[in-house]
């Protein structure tokens, strides 16, 4: 699909794993918990970060951090991202190393989500400018999606604690992943996304978790102008999206939702939403 | 209630903003999200980090955060916390610096939660030694704690989108706090016990997020011996807690939950489990 010759391992795990509980009536089984690894990335055999992850698709998920923290700006960058569970590691090897990384890497911000992130100033640095495709969505595929994810086998049914992330070419699903945390999960897309030479025009992200700054953020790097949650939106995540034009979608749960910006790019189809509802709400 | 003479501001802030939206049927009007600040903490004029929180109690936060993040020893540390919504900026003054801040500050790590973590070796460096108190906890506490924050008036109740952590002693609820990540809100919860001289022994934690591991690790550094989750727990957060004999309880709601850990520390109270509910089970 891609013209490059970036070489990846394919280092999966379980992505489970089963410990002793006691639940209320003082009885003892085994209960899954998610699984959640230490990897840590080096690149060009430097030291750069230590992800907490699920480990479902590591490569991917190095590849998309790289790319969606602006360390490399495409696949030809990289030569080989090779993941070992035994060491925990991820050796990125570049094709012409990383310029500035130090300084690319320097800030340190805490953020509402789970990882790194960076205030409002810095992350509209470069976002200015950015243009999102003319990506529009229905209220029936919006709802076809939101029935897609209910459907979907996940980790979250079986063992809970992780968030879902997936990627959708208006109401197709391409790619659902699960990760510890949410950014993690988009960042596992973005990889995938590049590696498939896939266009972000007509894509639409959905996500278990809440749109905060940074999730709109890296929608927004990746080109995507419509995110979808089940949860809500803190105010940073809603600046960023009403700034970028973003379309930003919560509370997406059976036919309710709420359209929290870029309204126009949402077609309204309420004879959808079903009279009962409207009834009881 | 200290012998101290830390000076704090009390620069609180809205806890929530309404913004427009549109819902299913196009019905369009305001909703309340909940308020997200960027707060830079300097200490001694150095930058250290930016903080996104809601901004209920900003002073607590940087000075459980500092706590947590082993930066002090204690209050007998720091001078004064200056907060100023204005320019989003908490300054620390400490009476005698801080030893090898760019030091203790240099690793970087994105975990599962909201905020910065560091692995599991790391984590563990200087918990080997901890020794928890020997807090319990009943069934009958359980129900007493689960059923206080089902009736705690929230932000997220009218919001949506916020984390809420509360400190209990026994079933006493002494605090609740709500953040947009939930490792504010324990920081805030340890910053709060240390200005009001609150010993660990008894203390139960409450968080409605997952017991990730830097939570399980937070409270252990706060000598709290009991958390309990309305969310479950990821592999690490359990190999913390199993490590330092935390005795973790997820999933909890109404009357049911699961103990993971320590269960040792907890009273089974079987009885109160209800035979309805074990029918239905």
């Amino acid at each position: 699909m891609t013209s490059t010759s970036l070489y990846l391992t394919q280092a999966s795990a379980p992505l489970t794993h089963a410990v002793e509980v006691m639940n209320e009536f003082g009885e003892k089984y085994e209960l899954a918990i998610p699984s959640e690894r230490a990897l840590t990335v080096y690149v060009d055999k430097r030291e750069l970060i230590t992800l907490m992850t699920l480990g479902a698709r590591p490569e991917w998920l190095v590849l998309g951090y790289l790319l969606n923290q602006r360390l490399v700006s495409g696949l030809d960058d990289i030569e080989s991202i090779t993941v070992d569970w035994e060491v925990g590691a991820a050796a990125v090897k570049t094709r012409s190393g990383v310029a500035d990384l130090e300084q690319k890497t320097a800030r340190r911000v805490v953020t509402t989500g789970c990882g790194q992130g960076s205030v409002f100033g810095d992350m509209m640095d470069g976002l200015e400018q950015l243009t999102l495709p003319d990506t529009r969505i229905t209220q029936g595929q919006l709802y076809s999606i939101v029935n897609a994810i209910r459907l979907q086998q996940s980790v979250y049914k079986t063992a809970g604690s992780v968030h879902g992330c997936a990627l959708f070419d208006g109401e197709e699903l391409l790619l659902f992943v699960e990760d510890v945390g949410r950014h993690n999960a988009i960042d596992t897309i973005a990889g995938w996304m590049a590696l498939n030479g896939k266009q972000s025009a007509g894509k639409v992200l959905y996500t278990t978790g809440r749109l905060t700054s940074e999730m709109v953020v890296k929608a927004a790097q990746m080109g995507i102008a419509v995110a979808v949650s089940r949860s809500g939106m803190t105010q940073m995540g809603h600046a960023v999206a009403q700034r970028l034009g973003l379309c930003a979608i919560g509370r997406a749960t059976n036919k309710r939702f709420v359209c929290f910006s870029a309204m126009d790019r949402f077609e309204l189809q309420p004879e959808l939403a079903g009279l009962n509802l409207r009834a009881a709400a």
